[in-house]
């Protein structure tokens, strides 16, 4: 059970406005929250969100601005109209659009929405890769 | 369906070097990687490993350097030995110590590593949290 993410927590300026952003896209709050710190439940991950800087100070890494951070997070979704309509859902609720929804080379429908802190989400519909119908989990096959 | 990450991506520089590090942690690399791009199954989660620069394309930003990224992977485990054991594991496959295990103000204990490429991971055990025991995965209460 050491190949796992348990929680992805993303630094944010605003805790209110990204607890709601979150909350709007389907995440569910969670007892474990609190004024400081937010916890929601997605169906196979949770979603942490923590001040920037209390983030950094929980490192011990200097709070220096990013750049490009080196990080994207991903929801593959089973059609292209479902793509459509979480991007569009997404935009609504607070996001900004960084790349919209098209086809892409390899084969798949991508685009990337910015939460309100920048972090980057793309959301995909890939026909070769198969998803859970019930969890929605991506699962691939081990190379031998 | 839709909250859920079903990919986390990492921008790395060396993807073989990234590539053999996550797998020495027990991710499973599967037949969907290709020469540009691995994607390693964990438990819950893929975790994807592409070229930074590559990357930033895919998602239409400028790869800027990064400071503080503003994002934390978090691997929640049973006990402090579990901690201490997989935060030691780690070392030896390549990571660099960033904050050692340690009793924190919120009753548990955690340290974080960085990875090649300077992605930090917290190694935790949070004793008021559960952890499913077959599948590690962690499962918060709905707020009502």
């Amino acid at each position: 059970m050491t190949a796992n993410i348990s929680i992805v927590t993303l630094g944010v300026d605003d805790l209110p406005v990204s607890t709601r952003f979150y909350e709007g896209l389907g995440w569910v709050n969670t007892t474990a929250s609190q004024d400081s710190v937010t916890f929601l439940q997605g169906h196979s991950v949770v979603l942490g969100l923590y001040g920037r800087s209390a983030l950094a100070e929980d490192a011990e890494v200097e709070n220096i601005p990013a750049g490009f951070r080196g990080v994207t997070l991903a929801i593959n979704l089973p059609s292209r109209a479902a793509v459509d309509a979480f991007f569009n859902k997404a935009l609504g609720t607070g996001a900004s659009a960084q790349k919209q929804p098209q086809s892409v080379f390899w084969g798949g429908y991508s685009g990337y929405f910015a939460d309100p802190d920048g972090h980057l989400w793309e959301v995909a519909h890939n026909p070769f890769f198969a998803l859970n119908e019930v969890t929605g989990q991506l699962q691939l096959e081990a190379k031998s």
